[in-house]
């Protein structure tokens, strides 16, 4: 028997019913049918990122939704607040210096958060800085920054902010026009619970007027100016990826019946357990300041990670994601994103105390999923 | 009871098979059961473009895949010959304008083919040319131009030919390698009997040359050069819509099977039944040199073209396509791509014959799908 239980940061588990969902009977994308799917989606996605905010729907990944914000967000003449704290936010800086965009690298070592004093401070020093562009939760050091301390200081300075929120939308507190960020970015096969192929994009007026006014060269498949006029039309510019936008109005009804502050509830019950856990069993956390959506874990010498995560994966089917870069090998990291509960949770923290003890690290054994279980009962989950 | 019958160019029906290969357990892109996968992919779409270049899968719709190859193969100093006779064909120039390539437009009116002796014209009088832009197959107008014909003169004249085989690859006679295309692209939603939302190029060593030496502006998502770096790991440089390369698995194989010519014999058959009916209900054909791959049917008078495709709708469940831009409420469009056979053909015949009659076209009813039945019998299928 195998069962495959996904505990990267993405993808993440996709619940059945999406899946069967994308699996019906198979209708074409320019009809009225689809418009209203289009326009379905794009309610329910505002009430996930709470948000009046005219949102985008873009067939590719984040990466691609990421870059028309940046290059649309940035005219000539324009210079951005780069605070890069790890993988993802190093990616936006390098689309800067592509498209040849003034920027400023803010960098804060990995696992570090970005700290909303220092931005403020960059922008008091730099006058020229029109944006600050930031990583709500790093998902390569699973580092939360914070992202309504940050939006008060952009809108203190009427700055634009522009925020990768990939593995955060749908998994932590955010709220996008309360917190004035101006681009949220994010991708299906996180919280939305969807596999890979769509990036969204939540846009405030103040961003889609110096968007409309930029006549800097934009990318012609990721346009945000044709993307709008399109999704005015509840329509978008060239062939969507359609059956992943309907298996995500069945993903959006699910969180929303759920209901969005219970769903940051059971992410973060998720996360606390595995905190607990992972101090009960004497492995160290990677970040100074942990996101709820994604826990990364020292690998305790004598354990090897390639060693770990295959015995997770071929002894108990569990998946969890590595690190990056420079954290190669140091690191192990496992998501509390997804069609996953409380019960998946301690399943996956059974497994990592298990193939931990197998492959020599010294602590109680139990320890970590009597911690975890504490949690749950503790917070009634 | 409602049937849905996709006769659209596009998307076309997806077989069963593979969209229950896409319900199937959910896994993680980034392991070595994917890498397979696209390596699987990336031989078997080799097969069916006859080459032996590279392949890249790129998460975005076919115009995506264009623009990265646009991009590409055009450093400063180049200059594209646009062969246009139809929207997608446009839609290239204006990618070139974006860009600001410089480009010549070789307008030809919509419904004729592109002529290899105009190609070879301009080729010879401005030298400045370095590489041809062409539609295989129109599919706004659905015409084919020859492929063949204009791929000999680019070689002859050592120009770089990029080709839009969105509508032939997989459908028509298509020879990369023969024929020296230097970079095919195409779509997942076409004759690969996928849903939307990937794209294919093939590259040819000589291509390559030029875009690994090309210092101009790419677009940071769709970048040849980075996609071909880890596409030799079989790997994308940013998450890949992976649902729907492991479907693209089932219809490879499907069409594989089947065998290619078997495959273009299939799509031949289909589209020349088509013509006989339209023939003998004396409808008109828009093309003047028609694709196999899709028919495009003068709406005759007194039928309404929106009557019409709401007829075929809703009584029906078939799908036809209207015409665009200029030829807007004019044509109705019929597609011989996906998984469909000559039944299914004959019963889309029925069906446009039954609501012409109902629409108060004159013609001797029954003609239509009589017609149609003939050249099924004469082709043995």
């Amino acid at each position: 028997m195998k069962k495959i239980r996904l505990f990267t940061p993405g993808p993440c588990t996709v619940p059945e019913e999406a899946l069967l969902e994308m699996a019906r009977p198979f209708e074409h994308h320019r009809t009225a049918w689809f418009k209203e799917v289009i326009k379905d989606c794009t309610e329910k996605l505002q009430k996930i990122f709470l948000t009046t905010n005219e949102v985008l729907i873009i067939t590719g990944s984040g990466t691609a939704a990421m870059e028309g914000a940046i290059v649309g967000c940035h005219p000539a003449g324009s210079k951005a607040l780069v605070c890069e704290n790890g993988k993802f936010s190093e990616r936006w800086g390098l689309i800067c210096d592509q498209y040849g965009i003034a920027n400023m690298r803010c960098k804060v070592e990995w696992g570090k958060p970005i700290d909303p004093a220092v931005v403020a401070d960059h922008i008091a020093k730099d006058k020229s800085i029109t944006s600050v562009i930031v990583v709500h939760s790093e998902t390569s050091t699973a580092t939360a920054s914070d992202l309504e301390a940050i939006g008060k200081i952009c809108r203190q300075h009427n700055k634009l902010l522009l925020a990768d929120c990939i593995t955060s939308a749908g998994a932590l507190p955010l709220r996008t026009d309360d917190w004035g960020v101006d681009v949220l970015i994010t991708g299906s096969q996180k919280a939305l619970m969807l596999p890979p192929g769509l990036g969204f994009a939540a846009v405030s007026p103040r961003a889609w007027e110096v968007i409309e006014a930029n006549k800097a060269q934009h990318s012609f498949y990721v346009n945000y100016n044709k993307a709008r006029k399109s999704a005015k039309q509840s329509d978008t510019p060239y062939t969507p990826a359609h059956l992943l936008v309907r298996g995500l109005r069945v993903t959006l009804d699910l969180l929303l019946n759920e209901g969005l502050e219970n769903v940051w509830k059971r992410v973060a019950g998720m996360a606390a357990a595995t905190r607990a856990a992972a101090s009960a069993m004497n492995v160290q956390l990677f970040s100074q300041r942990p996101a709820d959506s994604v826990t990364a874990f020292n690998v305790p010498a004598p354990v090897v990670e390639k060693e770990l995560r295959k015995m997770l994966r071929e002894k108990f089917g569990i998946h969890f994601a590595g690190g990056q870069d420079a954290i190669e090998g140091k690191i192990v990291r496992m998501s509390h994103m997804g069609f996953i509960d409380s019960i998946d949770t301690l399943g996956a923290i059974a497994a990592f105390e298990h193939s931990l003890h197998k492959l020599g690290h010294n602590f109680t054994l139990g320890a970590g999923v009597a911690a975890a279980q504490k949690v749950f009962v503790e917070r009634g989950m």
